[in-house]
Parts: structure tokens; C-alpha cells; sequence
């Protein structure tokens, strides 16, 4: 049973009382978040943002991957934002995840070789935080006048708390 | 002036209300959304996703980078999604990224070399769609059987239209 139907229904009820034709590409609110792709966290709900506020970049962890920081450099030197949050959160799936278990196992189920790809997985949630802030941060094409900040989100409450 | 005392003050009202601290990490409705980072997308509004629905992976263009991939392979196999929708839009910046001009423009601004970083730029909307979905379908680590729907939401009218 497929669910694009019905996400589909959705966007059609939203198109139906769509009034945001006129916002400009570049985020109102001047700020860019990663964060992690976890169903639990919806940025938009827990930071109030509306469409329009912000750039929201998502990947498995929130992790600050090659990726993440192209999106970042497109965020500021072409569409204007200012500062940078990083979120990490509570019962991560990147927190269970095990490289070489998880090679071996795509191995057995499809016979590729998965051990080029770094997953990405962490222990210990503060210090994951602190090392993708540190990545931005030392990345040579952000300007160090950007303030990045880095929290922990809490599914258990729905709490941001900021790790220093 | 930063606006994340804004950003906090308004977690601090969702955190009040949160009635969520019993959802499962897997996505309830074992859907994965990859989408661009564009402020103007809000995905949970646009599709109805609740908190606990789906995972949305987001960067700039929406693209299916090797980091896209990692975060999707990790969503199906980990987490137990079953339908992946890729979705790009009108009037992305990936549009009106080139390559050359960004490299000359870090390379002016910061004095690094970024000739290594393919920003990803498209002139196609509907083409890119096709590469994407083709670039998800065509990895051996994620099964055919999982379907890759493509489409374009459009900035203007708030609605989605499948990329065939």
C-alpha cells in the first residue's frame, strides 16, 4: 500500500489555500540549520519557522558531510544567510549504526560492496555536535564571521539545548 | 541581530505542548522525502506529514549526492522505509549556480581553492528529476523494489507535479 496518495491529497488541500506566491529564494530570517532526516523532528513545527524563514539542510545525523557544506556555501554566498545551527538529537539512528556491521550485511542482501561509503555513525551525541561545528567552522570557505551553534534536540520533550 | 533567541523562544512554546515522546524512530509511514533546502519548502506542510511520518533529506537542489544516498540507505535498511519521492522546484538557485563563476568568486573572497566541489547546478528542472530518480534507482545497494517517484513542486502555486 503505497502512502503518495494520500501525501499527495495533502499537497492538494494546501495548493487550495496557497498564498505564498510571492516569497524571494533567499531566506527571510537570514539563517541556515542541519539536521538530522529523523521522522521525529520536523524544524519548521519545533523553531517556528515559516516558509520562506529559513534554509533547512536533513541527512542521516545531521552530520557535516561534503554535501552539507556545499548546501551551506550555496546558503550564504548566494542566497544571503548569516548564521548556521547545527542539531543533532536524542535516540539518533546514527548512534546504532556500526560501519562494518552494516557492509557486511549490504554484502549478503545485494552482493555490492558498500566499504567505500562511511556511514557516518557516533557515540557520543555532545561530541558529534561539537565536531560538525568545528568542520564548518574550520572549513575555509565559510567566513569566520558566521556564527555557528550547536544544539542537541530532545525527542523525549521537544527541547532544544544548546552544547557549548 | 541573530534571530535565534527567536528561533529558542519558540521551541520553548512547542516544548510546552509537546505530546510526541512516544514515537518510534522508524518512520510511520515508511516514506523517504528527498527535497532541496529552499527556505519556501516546508515538506511537512506541503505533503501532511506529522511528526513520526516520513524521513526528509534536504540539500541544496535536492540532488542524490553520495550523501543523499548514505542518508537513503540508511532510511530503508535501518529504518524500514518502503517508497522514496524525489522532489525539486521552480525557481531553485541550483538553477542559477555555475560551477566556474562560484569557484572564481570563493577563490576572490576567501582565497581557497573550491574547483573540487561540484555545486550541482541544473539549466533542466524536469531533467534533473529524471537523473536523480535514475541515480537512486540505478544504486546497487537499494533494491528495486523499493518505487522512486519524481516530481516538481512549484514555488508559485504551492503544488506538486510528477516528473514522468
Amino acid at each position: 500500500m503505497s502512502v503518495i496518495p494520500d501525501l499527495l491529497a495533502a499537497n492538494g488541500r494546501y495548493a487550495e489555500r496557497f498564498d505564498k506566491e510571492e516569497l524571494p529564494a533567499a531566506p527571510r530570517r537570514r539563517v541556515a540549520i542541519l539536521t538530522c532526516m529523523d521522522a521525529r523532528l520536523v524544524p519548521s513545527r519545533f523553531l517556528g519557522l515559516e516558509e520562506g524563514d529559513a534554509h533547512v539542510i536533513c541527512n542521516a545525523g545531521g552530520r557535516a558531510t561534503d554535501d552539507a557544506l556545499r548546501s551551506l556555501i550555496i546558503s550564504y554566498r548566494l542566497l544571503g544567510t548569516r548564521e548556521f545551527l547545527v542539531i543533532h538529537h536524542t535516540d539518533c539512528g546514527a548512534m546504532s549504526v556500526d560501519n562494518e556491521e552494516l557492509w557486511e550485511r549490504l554484502r549478503r542482501e545485494t552482493g555490492a560492496d558498500a566499504s567505500g561509503i562511511d556511514f557516518l555513525p557516533f557515540r557520543d551525541l555532545e561530541a558529534s555536535v561539537r565536531e560538525d561545528v568545528a568542520a564548518i567552522r574550520d572549513s575555509p570557505l565559510i567566513p569566520l564571521t558566521i556564527p555557528v551553534r550547536g544544539f542537541v534536540y530532545e525527542v523525549e520533550t521537544g527541547r532544544l539545548r544548546e552544547v557549548g
